[in-house]
């Protein structure tokens, strides 16, 4: 169930003691961490991948692979060679900090340089947790239409930089993503747009260099 | 926030509850409804307005646009001509029964024969709260991977029918359809998938027929 109103504050003070003990655990061992969000289907999977694909020799990446049921985020990663943690949440719609303290604990820290904590696939509840991540990106895709960003203030609002994936099938969609990232820059003028394609390698390069990948 | 653990079955009963008035509501005045869930850029919304400009001329719809902020569902709705009403959620990610009844006051329900009421877009909370609809039907997308299904069991387990929209796009993409298709069958047996795009019109015929609704 969800969305029970009480003690919101109370709550939420508790969410933030426990994400700021998730993110000295991280600093301990050296690794940084960045939420990454987007609904379903965005492709959150997909430019990790990428990005390790392109890194590997140099950083040594880890990802919590967040969904609320089944493994094949999972599976994906580690076939990928990503040290990886299944985090199932059953029925609830976002990682918490406590979710993410049991994957920290169940991962080899110290072999890592960079974390991944891919969240659950939707553009609502996230947003309100934090986690103990250095920073938050969001993945959107052209193919869920132009206006994901004015549905969904919150979430663009407090991320650092927003990923427009799939921008390769823009034409085929008739999806301009000029517009989500004009809604965005509005939203947040300090945040930064990239455009992505990951298969067709468009727009990973920029992505490593924003999120500071391999200068750790 | 969401997800706070405590008395779910109090709640769940008091939503059942307020389900069970919408349902005995809609029945006065005649008026069938349909719940329709399914993640962002699901197509959601251009299949209702498909199925509009089929049957309009035979029967009178209604929308309820559920989003968490904006009216840009709603617009789409009131240019196409159908009744609609939007219905900003602020932060929860669901519809819930309360707040359809708010619809319900405000919308004219003695000229409607048919209210599709369009969830706010994800597949993990509408699926926890009852709205007083006669059916629920999710949609999916092909561009949202082929593992959308085996993420989100519950939703698909409940939902009688299960649009995969946008399939003129599969090979584009490189997703199978029938892939979902098989592990919506195997998790609901007695669920009918229908394959549909929506600018192509295609399927559209096939779900206007599932969904009875030129049978009223």
């Amino acid at each position: 169930m969800h969305d029970i109103n009480l003690e919101d504050g109370d709550i939420l003070a508790k969410q933030k003691e426990l994400a700021s003990k998730n993110e000295d655990k991280l600093s301990l061992h050296g690794v940084r961490a960045i939420n990454v969000m987007g609904a379903i289907g965005s492709g959150k999977t997909a430019l990790i991948e990428a990005i390790h694909e392109k890194v590997k020799d140099k950083v040594k990446l880890g990802a919590v692979a967040g969904d609320v049921a089944g493994t094949d985020d999972y599976e994906r990663f580690d076939q990928a060679g990503i040290t990886a943690y299944n985090l199932n949440t059953h029925s609830d719609c976002h990682l918490d900090a406590h979710l993410v303290d049991h994957s920290l604990e169940n991962m080899p820290l110290d072999e890592l340089d960079l974390l991944f904590v891919e969240n659950v696939g939707n553009l609502v509840c996230p947003a309100d947790f934090p986690l103990g991540t250095d920073s938050e990106i969001v993945v959107i895709s052209v193919t869920e239409g132009e206006d994901m960003v004015r549905k969904h203030p919150k979430i663009f609002s407090q991320s650092d930089i927003v990923v427009i994936n799939k921008v390769d099938l823009s034409e085929a969609i008739g999806v301009d993503p000029e517009k989500p990232r004009a809604d965005y820059e509005e939203i947040n003028p300090n945040g930064r747009a990239i455009f992505t394609a990951a298969p067709k390698d468009k727009g990973i390069d920029e992505l490593i260099s924003a999120l500071n990948i391999t200068n750790n």
